[in-house]
């Protein structure tokens, strides 16, 4: 891939409304990160205008941390629109190993087909059904480990499946990318990951889901390369975060992306 | 106005209690610029204490940001007793003209007559009736398009209505004035809006409301100034932006507010 | 005590899986300063979940800020859950004494005989059922009003109580720690003390609840000092503070912990 840094000015210049149906821990940083890097975030999850809403949104993530069943609704009913509309949704699904309710939503999810599914390696291999070690919202699996549960999604969806981790792995189940972008301090903070799969939903408006969410992936661990060279810790890290992603240009992510074909 | 930071010092020498019914993205954010502002702030939704919270509560802002049916049930019984009481509240209307629902809250939560409406101009316009294009929580519509709208509102709730933007618009149907404070750093930074209306509430506590919006609008903004000469972009501004609002004094903001009849 | 060290090296060793059920303004707050503290934070709520959740978790926080009727029954749920198994679970009863239902939801939980209740005078106080001044969130009482409040409470769980202000007091009833360290910076920034009650939980795995609540108090402490050094205002505190939760050694804590008895 040699047009990543056109993915993010294509992205900026369209400035997509992405709704975003997640989990409280994130809504905060998730709103900021789409400010920062150029989209225009709406948390619109209530079911009695979620679906409506979605009618007016150029993306969609649903993510599943704060999980309530009602939630689970309001996220099928959006996804319907967007699939019905041909517009882009990404799934994020947190620690969907741990309990059955979480189970359960990721089952009915994917089986919506999300245009991407983005998770760290025990979230992807635990929506496959394959067995993984994660508890909470943590890996305990290697990227590595994720990839072939990877390929299965995308082949039952259709989509992309991002596995992220110290290099991200992505594929749509035939053609398949490593990203090397990022820092060790990104999973120090809490909700980048959510608010990645917001990042990479308003990269997915107009634009092939596979070299967006690559594109998306690169320029999102640039910014944290830059924020961890200011960074005293994580917590002056995610201020510098957002900073990044507001600064890292199209030119610079052409420089800086380290993505290989897998 | 010759007495913007009489308001401020008065304010916090109250050190109101504001309960805010607000969205989960703002929830933080709000109740950090109201503690550095030097409010004291409560965040109490659940329909089973919200009113009795409000007979505690020195002043209240309400806020449709992520919208719930039970919530604007406790939102309207919330406002009831404030309006029994002859205290302040503050509506702010997010994205009002976006679905059914954000509709239905909005008209119902101004027909209580709040003391004080706090918006940008597409969710004004949306509020009183009249075309507006915007789509999520950002105005996609210029100030000045939504003074009538906003005179309009004013004059049937008897209440202030703010138009927050580049230059704000402050009425009360009859009176007006324009206030040139602020930074283009601040809508980049969510639920910085939301906050605003908060603090609103907090300066509305035992004085007028129309100069006790405009004193609070100028004290936001211009600690927005402050921030945005200290931020490298617009994650570094928010811890910035809440150092500034316990950092300005009256003294300061009689020196740096930029205030007009209008 | 002079092991205080040794415990925030065993709890970084442990790196325990702590969920809360929080109130919607410290979640994020309270997931990074589990992170950064080096603890591994899960943000579990629902009813459908979580009890069963708590079979996975070290340890559990339960926060009754932004209360609703069905979360306490999810809290008592997970309580159980860990009582059963002999885990720990800490108790922060945000704001008790101003409704009905935190009054009531403070009772029910009270009665499950949490292994640590951390809350500021005013809250211990109404937990206690004594006449307490407190509004909201923010202390009206002073520590010292309420050590008698939490040795009855401490006595009636069979647990630990901490009461946090300007300097802390930490009883299990029968012996009692006071703690020096912390800014008075940390009173303005919203939602640090619930964030405190689950390090407090974190600390609380495997290690004896009095020694090990009085080393998070400690640490805690620290960490707030150490970021009032470098902070200009309540708004760079914040990632001051989360920095320096990351930062802060056993060693430095060894040296500056300021605890006698009491």
């Amino acid at each position: 891939m040699n047009d990543i840094g056109a993915h993010l000015a294509a992205m900026r210049n369209t400035a997509p409304l992405v709704q975003n149906i997640t989990n409280y821990v994130a809504m905060n940083v998730m709103a900021n990160a789409l400010l920062a890097a150029g989209a225009s975030p709406a948390m619109v999850h209530a079911r009695e205008e979620a679906a409506e809403f979605a009618g007016l949104a150029q993306a969609l993530s649903v993510n599943i941390g704060t999980l309530d069943p009602d939630w689970v609704t309001a996220m099928e009913d959006a996804a319907r629109v967007m699939n019905d509309a041909g517009k882009p949704w990404v799934l994020d699904p947190v620690a969907v190993g741990a309990t059955a309710l979480r189970r359960d939503a990721g089952a009915r999810l994917l089986a919506l087909k999300p245009s991407v599914v983005r998770g760290n390696a025990s979230e992807v291999m635990a929506l496959a059904g394959a067995d993984a070690a994660g508890r909470g919202a943590d890996a305990a699996d290697e990227v590595a480990s994720a990839e072939a549960a990877a390929r299965d999604i995308a082949t039952r969806t259709g989509g992309v499946v991002a596995v992220t981790g110290p290099v991200d792995y992505v594929t749509d189940g035939a053609a398949a990318y490593r990203i090397e972008n990022g820092s060790a301090m990104m999973p120090r903070v809490t909700a980048l990951g959510c608010a990645l799969s917001g990042v990479v939903a308003g990269f997915a408006v107009g634009q092939e889901p596979l070299p967006a969410t690559v594109a998306a992936l690169a320029f999102y661990g640039l910014a944290g390369e830059e924020a961890a060279a200011r960074a005293q810790g994580p917590g002056s890290f995610l201020p510098a975060f957002i900073d990044a992603l507001a600064g890292v240009t199209p030119e610079a992510l052409d420089r800086g992306a380290k993505v290989m074909g897998a």
